[in-house]
């Protein structure tokens, strides 16, 4: 299935669950739309946390289309599953958005561990998460995002476990792929950025750290989600957890080298 | 000073220790020289061992020059200080090699360290050893070399600590200098590779690694040594600890990206 196929059975409603399988090799994204009026201020968040915030595509205000991420692409209607947030409160979780678009919104795709994961699967390594057949961990940190207007909190990481020798080389792997969160930002000792038990994800499942394995800790895109809870922006919309939307753009060709 | 000064003023005798801090920029060599008969298998041991002993360069038979690390380059008087081994044992240590040469020798030079030292300091990461201005520490593991004829032992490894951030950019800066040892071969957990109490090297000074820090280890080229010794070939001659070749070539010369 490419990724024009999997949108197309998105938008035909045969579809409104998890992407995570759907379409290998194509790149899946994080889903943020906000109004115009704080858009800038969330851009400006973005390019200063790169890590967490990898901007893969931006619409001018009111155009949910992304021609850059796929001819047809349509924000609206592309994804499985959207959460609607206003004053930071989840309010529904509609499986489109066609009475909910607007002319001042703009829409964000960002950057997700999927296409990662992928380079590092394809390497031979065992990615737990995928193994299990789980969500990945993921853990509100105690680094702090770089603020911008109204948008702070703290990094979001997701945690992947793996014997020295594979961490170094899922450390070599995901540094190709700058634009996908690129190489961890932590690695062992997770109570150096406030992980106190990584048994108890603050989202995702549990996953696995078998005795001679390093926690390996990614920046990662649920970063923005937590972000715009704490700012509380009046509306906003992003992708349900775990429901992407997938592209055109083939995962190899995020590499860098 | 360039490489070629630093080996002009080692050759005229005026410098006969350390060679860390002279010609910075350029890149030295461990030096491991054995007899024609032997010299095929050690080729082969460091083929099939390319992490610890990556080599940069080899002799014809009988030829002391090496043109291509350096135009006027002589093994037998370039280095500071060379070790003689017979049958396994040391039995000297002199200054040049004019009296042992013979027509039947091979040599090799062997990638160092030092190189890659340069472009984590280079690009503002601590390295202990040399910010403690003492050697690194060195340890002999439980991973075995590939066996080569008689050549065999195990993998010998620096040891850097880092924080878990620095760690992740060292992992990085050096998979870029795979002539000189490379990405680390392991991180954390020193007892997963036979390591029992970091503060005792085989090898070396004791380097203090710091709360909050973790260990990294590189193969190392002190590996053919441990490996001669324990092969006891008739003759075979080293340089001594710190007292490498500098050559003509560059550092930057050696990142393949």
């Amino acid at each position: 299935m490419t990724g024009a196929e999997a949108r197309r059975a998105v938008r035909e409603g045969g579809l409104s669950c998890q992407t995570s399988s759907l379409a290998p090799g194509f790149v899946q994204g994080n889903l943020v739309v906000l109004p115009r009026d704080v858009a800038g201020d969330f851009l400006r968040f973005c390019q200063r946390n790169p890590k967490p915030c990898p901007i893969i595509g931006m619409t001018e205000p009111g155009d949910p289309y992304m021609p850059d991420l796929g001819a047809d692409l349509d924000l609206r209607t592309d994804l499985p599953r959207y959460r609607v947030w206003r004053d930071g409160e989840l309010v529904e979780e509609p499986t489109d958005l066609l009475s909910h678009w607007r002319d001042d919104l703009v829409g964000f795709v960002i950057g997700c561990s999927f296409s990662f994961e992928e380079a590092l699967l394809a390497d031979g390594l065992e990615v737990r998460n995928v193994a299990a057949g789980v969500n990945v961990s993921m853990f509100r940190t105690s680094i702090p995002c770089a603020p911008a207007g109204p948008f702070a909190g703290p990094v979001v990481v997701t945690m992947r476990p793996f014997s020295p020798a594979d961490a170094i080389r899922a450390i070599q792997i995901t540094s190709r792929f700058p634009s996908v969160h690129g190489a961890p930002i932590h690695i062992g000792l997770p109570e150096q950025i406030g992980i106190r038990d990584l048994s108890k994800p603050d989202y995702g499942d549990p996953v696995e750290v078998r005795a001679g394995e390093l926690p390996v800790f990614w920046a990662c895109g649920v970063t923005p989600q937590a972000v715009i809870a704490a700012a509380r922006p009046p509306f906003a919309i992003t992708h349900a957890p775990g429901a992407m939307l997938v592209t055109d753009l083939k995962n190899s060709r995020l590499s860098v080298l």
